[in-house]
């Protein structure tokens, strides 16, 4: 992958000065690059930080953008229309708590953002960073948030999208893509045929940026931004424990790297905190791995209607197992009927609606507590990262009224087992 | 009415002070009471504001409770669980701006609350004066947004709920709400079968608190907040011009309402503002008596798409035409078509996915500058107060893939209409 036709060859991508290996710490100047051209590990940003106070960010946006100085992003970013996500709820989750048998227990509401997605998160920085490596076309393979996500920013920049998703996914999800205006193709093949479709079409098309593929280190980067709003919104504090959903696995990687940052500029003290793992038993490749003690993350074939985690070969899978081992955390996995009653368990508890992945993290919790293997008495946050209304399909065989009644008090009573009046 | 059982005869409920009815100016005690007992008139809250300052207020809650000592709330609100509503983003709509030749345009978009609409916020101010009246269950008839957001806000604060909703309602709808776990009863009947019945269930449970029935004064006040916020996110001062959709007509008058309010604490300069309401041509008694010049509003039986807005006998109708006559503002209405094209154009040129409410803000937002009742050069803010995912029928047959293709790249290149390569 090069970089975009008749791109400077320096970026302004704000404290951003580099791209990392991950596995053998080669450097290659900022690019549209995400393999290393020395041994294909994974390219990860690396910065240089200037001055940063808790006032200074405190005084910054209202979005993830008050972060932008840790952020592989310019300075004047928010001057472009942008989607404007993050700074969603961090809500005390006292009855889920008590559900659960923890003590002091936080839910980060990412159903706030824009697309109803943490993907808004990511998106926004992929669409800063595309802006100034000289793209123009905003694109990715999804099957539903990151297609959300990626076309309502590209509408609300005004660039054109390019979004493939399988052709069998449901109506639902090609609508709230579709509304958004942009080139949504629908591909005849399944998610995997999809992706390599993506890869084709990235190395041909010079001014695509595809979020989750040629972009995909800046991508990364936005996930930082959950961890840097857990702590700011505990009053500049790490909490003891985070839970985290684990698709690719990115996610869990950067709350921790966001957490470390934090740590060592001087933003928070730098407590020691526990990173926990969550998936679904259907897609358990991270959570296999680490039970088993391998290093090794071995592919599986999904079969969960968790979905938004459905990925059965995990990037990052393997530095997740670092991240939880390092924190003395846990990777663990859950059944589909238990993904389904933590959805319904926290929606009970605190009016909050998750799609799958939630319920799987809810769960996991739940699994952990029971096992011993979270302290029931440490701060914990857990993340909620997409919402209910997309994953209908879910609970749609589960909940329903407690009774259809003809219109009379009277019946209404009687269906609420009133006593007789 | 009566009050609740057992209910002190004062309550702490900030600075309120009275009821008073909006037609004879009667006034009588904090209770939960909405119809005056010399007139029959609505009665509206009325108050007594503290010193109240921009710090006081910034220095609050990231929530609607930062305005706690303009509502009728005790000052401790926010101490007990809530859904924490508001805030939600005021974003600059240059593209969609360019599209309606409007040069100055804003979109305060309230699909960020917690179940997705501004809903959230009248509801959360119900269940913190129903605490104070003595209430204990919350309950409301609804036949979308407002059941989500009752049944979340009861499952969060540990109330019981009781949603009355018509059998007939769409699927989705149901399930939204019925995961919650909230007492949801489907009664085979229309939404004025439900809503009479409602009526009758409150006069029969005085420790039931139906949210827009008898406690309907301090929910209504909840609306004022979108003025606040909008005031406050333009950096404390007024836009030229608002359009609101008018369901019951309530919103309308207390963003109204919200702006007089500020102005009179000086927290902003009173600035001239015009206020205008957006109906849906299938229900437009509003728009029909201000185009005829009439001060009473004839009742219509609804028939739109927009069924959020479906209210054929709207109660706050004739204050909807005060407010709009006096601010120099106007009424209009939409077709259905316009509807729909109108969420599509705010989606394709914003990235926001409204639901059929908002596409009737937008398309008279369009009919009113072309008409020229609209000033193209004032500062302009137009509400988006629900979200398109929870009527995605409304856009089912216009919207989906611009293609399905085979996995190919060629074939996507086809598709794109690319030259060859």
């Amino acid at each position: 992958m090069t970089s975009a036709v008749d791109a400077p060859t320096t970026f302004d991508l704000g404290p951003a000065r580099a791209l990392s290996c991950r596995e053998c710490g080669h450097q290659v100047p900022l690019a549209a690059e995400f393999a290393c051209a020395e041994c294909f590990g994974p390219l990860e940003v690396s910065y240089e930080f200037g001055p940063i106070t808790r006032a200074s960010i405190e005084a910054g946006p209202k979005s993830i953008w008050r972060y932008r100085d840790l952020l592989p992003v310019p300075s004047d970013v928010d001057t472009h229309p942008n989607t404007q996500p993050g700074l969603t709820r961090l809500v005390r989750a006292d009855r889920l708590g008590k559900a659960l048998g923890i003590r002091d227990l936080w839910v980060k509401d990412d159903t706030g953002n824009p697309t109803h997605s943490f993907k808004d998160r990511v998106v926004a920085v992929a669409l800063a960073a595309a802006r100034q490596l000289g793209f123009k076309v905003l694109a990715c393979p999804s099957t539903g948030n990151l297609a959300n996500a990626v076309a309502a920013a590209a509408a609300r920049a005004g660039w054109e999208s390019v979004v493939l998703i399988p052709s069998s996914l449901e109506r639902a999800k090609v609508l709230t893509t579709a509304v958004y205006d942009g080139a949504l193709i629908a591909v005849d093949g399944n998610y995997d045929d999809v992706n390599r479709l993506a890869t084709e079409l990235a190395s041909e098309h010079e001014d695509w940026a595809f979020v989750n593929v040629n972009v995909r280190p800046y991508y990364a980067e936005g996930s930082k931004t959950l961890g840097y709003e857990v702590a700011e919104q505990l009053g500049w504090r790490l909490p003891g424990q985070v839970v985290v959903p684990v698709a690719s696995g990115s996610q869990l990687t950067k709350v921790d790297k966001g957490f470390r940052e934090l740590g060592e500029l001087g933003l928070v003290e730098p407590t020691p905190y526990r990173v926990f793992g969550a998936q679904a038993t259907g897609c358990s490749p991270v959570a296999t791995a680490f039970k088993d003690g391998q290093d090794v993350v071995r592919p599986v074939k999904p079969n969960t209607i968790a979905r938004s985690l459905a990925i059965g070969a995990p990037a990052d899978g393997p530095y997740v197992l670092d991240t939880v081992r390092r924190t003395g955390g846990a990777v663990e996995d859950v059944t589909d009927e238990e993904v389904v009653a933590a959805i319904r368990l926290l929606a009970k508890t605190e009016g909050i609606f998750a799609e799958t992945a939630g319920g799987v993290t809810v769960a996991t919790v739940k699994k952990l507590v029971e096992s011993g293997k979270l302290d029931p008495d440490a701060e914990t946050v857990l993340l909620i990262t997409g919402d209910g209304l997309k994953t209908l399909d879910a609970i749609q065989d589960h909940v329903g009224p407690r009774a259809t009644v003809p219109p009379s008090a009277a019946a209404v009573r009687a269906a609420l087992d009133e006593p007789g009046r």
